[in-house]
């Protein structure tokens, strides 16, 4: 196991990686709203985004862009989302790009494009031609907290993780940037995690590793089961580090990839602790199942329960509520060999409130930030866990009062 | 197309069908808890049941009862569900209907046995077997509204439903009564909707008609997607009415089944309207999808988007939150297909904002307490409706605030 070490900051922690954040005006708050990464090397990139089939313009372009395998920018705005926009929005999206691979005099294709906020309205594109120069201008090593800060919509606080790992002898850089968790936003908001690391990545490596850090992490928070038309992770990586490059099935790589699914994770536990209106996070994990799918279907079912999330919210050890999502989900349940545990504390046995269960202790656990409820199906070897929050009448406020 | 009479009264407005209700003490409340609907003549019955894999023990009992398809009375509690409790909870359903049965001079599996409330407790059998007598005593043609009320756990108010219908030249009616929608109680509570009828039904016919008129109503209700552990439908069919048996593919069969759903869809809009902290009812409808089962997917998913719920609760025209709850749905959506109306207006059209939609007329409506929303996936023929509700500040204080 490699030396991990932590490192103040984000993506601009990572050499050669410089960043900028600015009020455009596209927020009518006069907030930061435009973000530019940037590598001054030619980067090797991949990215991953939304599943839903209701994609905004930055994602189409960004999936046409990307297949090269190959970014050296990441321009992401926020207060508009451009999404149901049309042909305008594709054409708004390719003129940014266009115009930023200018200011860097690097290929538009060169600049993946993100944006999240109002969707069905046009970006105000004046004023974005008038930012654009001075965003590039303000590119620095120190912007990683600037670029954090104007991606942000109903995030409370800004979102870095940076980290130092040593590869063959080498010092590497891992940093990233994030912002929302799984629509968060009164107006659709979205997630983002753009990531960058100095070292020398296989090209068919660095997707997969991105795949399975997205997949270990981001894919297992959820705060309402909706899912954003926007969601984009994307990651820069370019080479500075004049590492051997790191091939697929190689030591280092699995070391690197260690490395990089830390900052996912620390960059996710912020997500989600920063969820609307939540008080909780709380990690639902469950063994015992036929196969892991099964388990983590199973956890989902639990962990987006409207009824457990209130229960959640309120401390209320109410098992019963975790049966019956368990119960409702596709995953195989024999309702007389479930187990659940909170914290350590063993609640159900069998099935049924388990004998002498301590729910006293229970409420208090409950009481905490953060805890752990654990459920054994009894049923196979199958496990997996997801990180959820509570259902608070804050979140009720923040997505129903706000008007358009 | 036979003429309708809707009747004052619910499951006693039926000839020969008796019911009664009382408090037996277990509701710590003291409120009526203790339910029985009785058919002084030998029916026909069909039911059916929570598809949720963790069941009440009275369901279980219940569905090995019903497989005769007869059955000449219907017990229901409230305040405990008797659900995750093991064998105990096996034998106790079990007593109550042979205590019941010999009241009655029935046998037990006649005796169609449903509890909702609290899980994970067992019933108090002290006090329903200090109760059974005077609930069997208590039995009277005028007694559906009390057993109506004894059902009840956070319902505000009892719902019944009655009809006369004219087949082949004979008056039939049909009657019900109703509780809860999808999860409503603080303690994992349930639908229950018991129906009689004095029809002569033919016995594969009562079947299916059942389950028609459920999938058609009490299947396309939603609260909050959760599903109880102790759902239960039943239907006691007596043929006092001694019209000619209606059998399967009949004209008298179809007659008879437009009034049962009628019925049926009554009461479903009497549990959605009460679901728990709803302020709206919201049909959402689909058509232009590729298959009836894409457009119910499709229906599903924006009737249960947390984000659509509170857009609602808001009166807020948020229709991009639809588009994302269509584009995360398992159905096929091609987003630049799809359009949206609210009751009669026009508000999404091609995937984006309908060029002169009229907001404020839609807000408006959506201020109203029932309105409708439309979408047309532009795909196919499929179509298909739900009903929903809002998501309230106040549905998170009732689920939330509850201590055990």
């Amino acid at each position: 196991m490699p030396d991990m070490q932590w490192l103040d900051g984000g993506i601009t922690a990572v050499p050669g990686i410089l960043a900028s954040g600015m009020a455009a005006g596209i927020k009518p708050s006069g907030k930061k709203d435009l973000a530019l990464v940037y590598s001054s090397a030619p980067a090797r990139a991949a990215a991953v985004f939304t599943s839903n089939q209701v994609k905004g313009a930055p994602v189409v372009v960004s999936q046409e862009y990307i297949r090269d395998g190959r970014a050296q920018a990441i321009l992401a705005s926020s207060g508009c989302s451009n999404v149901c926009t049309g042909e305008q929005g594709i054409r708004d999206a390719r003129e940014m790009t266009k115009t930023v691979g200018e200011l860097l005099r690097i290929k538009p294709a060169q600049v993946l494009i993100a944006a999240t906020g109002v969707i069905g309205q046009p970006l105000p594109m004046d004023k974005i031609r008038a930012a654009l120069a001075k965003l590039v201008k303000g590119l620095s090593p120190q912007g990683g907290r600037s670029a954090a800060e104007a991606i942000m919509t109903t995030d409370t606080r800004p979102k870095e993780a940076a980290l130092r790992i040593e590869i063959g002898g080498r010092p590497i850089t891992i940093g990233g940037i994030a912002k929302g968790v799984g629509m968060l936003e009164p107006h659709l908001a979205t997630m983002f995690c753009f990531l960058a690391t100095d070292a020398m990545v296989a090209s068919d490596a660095l997707p997969r590793v991105l795949k399975r850090a997205v997949d270990g992490s981001l894919n297992r928070i959820t705060v309402d089961g909706d899912q954003s038309t926007s969601d984009t992770v994307a990651v820069l990586a370019n080479g500075l580090a004049e590492n051997a490059p790191l091939e697929r099935g190689s030591r280092g790589l699995r070391e690197f990839a260690r490395g990089f699914e830390a900052v996912v994770a620390k960059l996710a536990s912020m997500l989600v602790a920063d969820g609307e209106g939540a008080t909780k996070v709380v990690e639902v994990s469950v063994r015992g199942a036929r196969t892991r799918r099964e388990a983590l279907l199973a956890a989902r079912s639990v962990a987006n329960s409207p009824l457990v999330k209130t229960a959640v919210n309120g401390a209320d050890p109410n098992w019963g509520r975790i049966m019956m999502a368990l119960g409702k989900s596709p995953a195989r349940v024999a309702q007389d060999k479930v187990a659940i545990s909170v914290g350590d504390e063993a609640l159900v046995e069998k099935g049924m409130l388990k004998a002498g269960a301590r729910l006293d202790k229970i409420r208090a656990l409950m009481a905490e930030p953060e805890y752990s409820i654990s459920i054994d199906l009894g049923l196979g070897r199958g496990q997996d866990r997801v990180w959820t929050t509570d259902l608070s009448e804050e979140y009720v406020r923040i997505n129903g009062k706000y008007t358009t």
